[in-house]
């Protein structure tokens, strides 16, 4: 059992009443009422949990922790087009060390500042270190970019390059941090949360995920929700800098399948096709067009020829 | 350094400018705008954390762990006044075991339906157990139960009778828990947020507090964000009747330091006193005035005759 499934089994019950948007999508939406401006809102919910020896090394730089726990979610406020206001923060803690805990805020208050986003309230208790954190955000009545909005036809999108923080997982579990440019270190450990991307792309974009198991993982949860299939070009997928030495299945593994790229990727009509593209040639985030969505269901990459790219895996499973 | 230490040490900053009212209270308060008919609400949000073999044994009834970890998030929402909404559930599984999840999510689920709250999303991956809930809630703007809004001549009151739930935990640690009256039992295992209370009492009482770390140490934060002081009176408390064979004593450690009640405990002005006494009298909880705010800080706890009573320890503290 996936964590996937057992998210179905356990805790996905009928579509609930009172909740714009339940479970499955990259963050819940609720009634928000009307703004001081009169226009109706929606509230954007979404929790994660970091568990110390599976999301992070014990040893891993604090001031990083506390940047990557926040910005995993804000990625996921990103994923909905919704603005940053508030999370909360659940702190277990083996002990108190207060040069990590200092190194931790400051990461943490960093990237909340940033955005704009405030500590609301949290818990620390003592425990196996885990950080778990809901942050909400806002997004107009009927603006949030969701899972189950893609149709066949649309183009698929994907902001930066891939595969540079799960090229930087790999070489330090094989022993070569040492060796690895800083850049690839940055990508895995202080990713930046495409908040401005999905605020541009609320009257852009049709559905909206952002990439933390893999690329094919993440897009096929949109072709899931929306009924779909997605055939992306392997040719066009932006590749990370630092994968350029590598042989080409392990470009494709790492690209395809690596996770941890936080970017987003979205489906969005082809009319939208300049729009979306001169968002990207005037911000200093690359746009690039990787694909379509197609009638049918599940995600095919193929090569310049149109040939079916072989897949090791599809995606990270918490439970595998 | 304790937690409350801790916790305005690191992550206590200038007050925010976008929250109605951040952390130091049981839950946060929002700004949620205008609902339906027209009337501005607050968003009110808390989080806590709850880990295998510090807040729960390992062994533990998973049901009545389902039930308690959104209890004490409910009572959080209960102590502020609030309606529950929603919540987000967090949650780190050593493994997956199909009875224990069903039970689990047939106990919080269980709960969750009977006071119309939805599970609006989560997050799930191995890990030591570890439980983390955030619950949200609404509440018409001004009339939020806050920690601070308490003046010296308010009444104090709670909520139903103190002690079973230490009681109940001080047997188990001592090998004694099968020897337990049931009572005892479901008061630490199930408790049940005090919702209608907390909403009953949303133009009655000043200040509220729900007790889950002591009623003496409880009382303490009300008094330290209200700048005031607090005196007891050790013979109208209401003392559970579990502990009628105790000696007077372990009476009071279980009574006023115990924790884990969640019975709210709130100010009100003394003209609200033949209101709340109403509302007690007409409910299936008992409410009991036990004592007065008072001008200066701190909380003393006077016998029959005016004496102080001893107390050994104040509270519940997570770092001790």
């Amino acid at each position: 059992m996936d964590e996937f499934e057992l998210i179905r089994r356990f805790f996905n019950r009928a579509p609930p009443s009172g909740l714009e948007l339940g479970i499955g999508d990259d963050a819940a939406l609720l009634r928000a009422g009307r703004n001081a401006a009169g226009e109706a809102e929606s509230l954007v919910v979404t929790t994660d949990m970091l568990v110390a020896g599976r999301h992070f090394v014990t040893d891993v730089d604090p001031e990083s922790l506390g940047h990557k726990c926040l910005a995993v979610n804000l990625s996921d406020l990103a994923a909905m087009g919704a603005r940053p206001e508030a999370f909360t923060l659940a702190l277990a803690l083996p002990g108190i060390d207060e040069g990590w805990l200092e190194a931790f805020a400051r990461g943490m208050f960093a990237l909340a500042d940033r955005y704009g986003c405030e500590l609301a309230g949290g818990d620390t208790t003592r425990g196996p270190l885990t950080i778990s954190i809901t942050a909400l955000g806002r997004v107009p009545n009927g603006a949030a970019l969701r899972r189950d909005h893609a149709e066949p036809g649309d183009d698929l999108w994907v902001s930066g390059a891939l595969g540079a923080a799960s090229y930087a997982t790999r070489e330090r579990l094989a022993g070569r941090g040492a060796e690895l440019p800083a850049a690839a270190c940055t990508r895995l450990d202080r990713p930046e949360p495409r908040i401005a991307l999905g605020l541009a792309l609320r009257h852009l974009a049709r559905a909206a995920i952002d990439l933390s198991d893999g690329l094919v993982g993440d897009l096929g949860h949109i072709c899931e929700r929306s009924r779909v299939g997605a055939e992306l070009r392997w040719p066009d997928i932006p590749v990370a800098g630092e994968l350029a030495a590598l042989a080409e299945a392990e470009r494709i593994e790492l690209a395809l399948a690596g996770g941890d790229d936080y970017e987003l990727l979205f489906s969005a009509a082809a009319e939208n096709r300049g729009a979306i593209a001169a968002l990207g040639a005037h911000g200093t985030l690359e746009l690039t067009r990787i694909g379509t969505i197609v009638p049918g269901a599940g995600v095919t990459v193929v090569d310049a020829r149109g040939r079916p790219v072989p897949l090791a895996r599809a995606g990270f499973n918490h439970f595998a």
